[in-house]
């Protein structure tokens, strides 16, 4: 069993061509609840709704974000209304977030609600919330903390990020899946998918414990590059690398998961970075990891996977 | 200044046809909150968005409720969820209740809010709630007490009704627009438009203090009938009366309405009911009361204005 931890974009799309390669019982796919926040008195959940959508095959492949062929007459209705507009809601996807806040508010938990929709739209594979509870994402910039959709959508991630914190993450328990696939003897790799590794990996591995328990675990963790070619394929990881004063490549991201990962899945167009490389214990992989299709992510999740097999039988 | 007291549909059309006529200051409608609910988290005012759309002129004529020009994503998306369909929200639709709810949640009154929406949505006349507390008619089937739109909606007015109320009215205080009319020296009448009297017009006659303040005034009070040729124009109003033993015609709701109204509009083809009309001591009208379109709005309007004018000259 392996279990993946993923964010948004791409992290959906990583998790998806290992759900092509790998059984239901075969996956766990953790996702980030950081991005999460109430919205004109609904939950949403964007990162877990991005990897819904995109093995349920259903997401909207122009955007990255969303359901395919959405229609957006709630957003010119609220227009009219002089109702807050800077968060796009498709008519469809409200559809999720009205469904997921009713059955929230009837008390079931997220991990509940989210089996519940994922069946629904035909998806097999166990994807699963990082968390039951709420955990805030905040950023600073200068002398102001925003939200994340403050920052990430109504700023545009403008501000020069200063700090990062999980509000709430000090109360957060691990999901029971998530747990229990930690705990799991039949676990035989972690693979970090090409997600921010600040706004959607770190919030996974904050909560409280899962840490110690990764850090106990013998079975090989393997990451995929969300930089390629020195850029970020979506999102503002490099911005934040080169705000953190982190060195904005490939070779950037595997110091910041160095004490973490024993495998790291470049683009091939990094391979001029393979010398720098040697000076971590941490085993590279060359592949083309930008993923425009299913089989572009099927490539990318059959290397992150031979790589943890290959880590698997050196051991 | 005349004051409408209006429900869903029929009270729409009239409330339009007056609005036509008389300015914003010369108008005020008050209109049933009691079929308002929570559904899905959201404060839906059905009565006030028919009455709201029509003078906006964003109506659907063909539905009768909703939005022109409305779609369906929404609802389609949250059937392939399996959520709650049986109350039918077009996408255009919901910004209406998203953004109220939001607005009530922020603290907002109905009052405030209506009048918030009605501005954005360009309605210059004032379209008032009966009510700014929750209010909610509830309806007997034998032992069963049902939600107004679990009865109208859900189970399509099916079972027999043996007794309604109105939950919350004790509590209830008429709007400060719709007490201000009824104390404004400028009053000159009222107009009880072609709604369901049970179920749309009885909730705000039956506000604690409303119907004293109504018997003290000096003012004509005119009521249109809703029922036509023996048939209601539409909803459940005739076969209501059947089940509550009342003669079911226009003669059933004058007679309904007898201790409240001076004058009442019915239709041409109802004047063979003439005779019988003169044992009430209401002055009756006839004229063609079917409103298709809005010049027929404001022929109905005309005449329940006229009839307001002719008993102010007797007086």
């Amino acid at each position: 069993m392996i279990l993946a931890l993923a964010g948004g974009v791409g992290g959906a799309k990583l998790a998806n061509g290992l759900a092509q390669l790998l059984g239901p019982s075969e996956l766990v796919i953790a996702v980030n609840t950081g991005d999460d926040f109430r919205h004109l008195g609904l939950h949403i959940s964007p990162d877990l709704d991005s990897v819904m959508y995109c093995l349920a095959g259903v997401n909207n492949k122009e955007t990255g974000w969303g359901l395919a062929g959405e229609t957006w007459n709630f957003m010119e209705a609220m227009k009219r209304l002089g109702g807050p507009i800077w968060f796009k809601l498709g008519d469809g996807d409200l559809a999720t977030h009205v469904e997921r806040t009713r059955l929230l508010t009837a008390g079931k938990t997220l991990s509940a609600v989210t089996a519940t929709l994922c069946e629904r739209l035909g998806v097999a594979h166990r994807i699963v919330p990082m968390s039951d509870n709420n955990v805030a994402t905040i950023v600073r910039s200068k002398d102001r903390w925003h939200s994340f959709q403050e920052y990430f959508v109504a700023l545009k991630c403008e501000p020069a990020v200063m700090e990062i914190k999980f509000d709430g993450i000090e109360f957060a328990k691990p999901s029971p899946m998530l747990l229990a696939t930690l705990e799991s003897k039949e676990l035989e790799g972690i693979v970090i998918c090409p997600s921010n590794p600040f706004v959607s990996i770190d919030p996974i591995l904050a909560i409280p414990g899962l840490r110690a328990l990764i850090d106990q675990l013998k079975v090989p963790i393997v990451a995929v590059s969300p930089i390629i070619d020195g850029r970020a394929v979506k999102g503002p990881a490099l911005k934040m690398m080169k705000e953190m004063s982190l060195e904005p490549n490939a070779i950037g991201v595997a110091r910041y998961y160095w004490h973490l990962i024993d495998g790291f899945v470049l683009d091939e167009t990094d391979s001029h970075l393979a010398r720098e490389f040697e000076t971590f214990r941490i085993r590279t992989v060359f592949a083309d990891t930008i993923m425009k299709d299913t089989n572009d992510q099927k490539r990318v999740a059959g290397a992150a996977l031979k790589l943890v097999a290959d880590l698997r039988a050196r051991e």
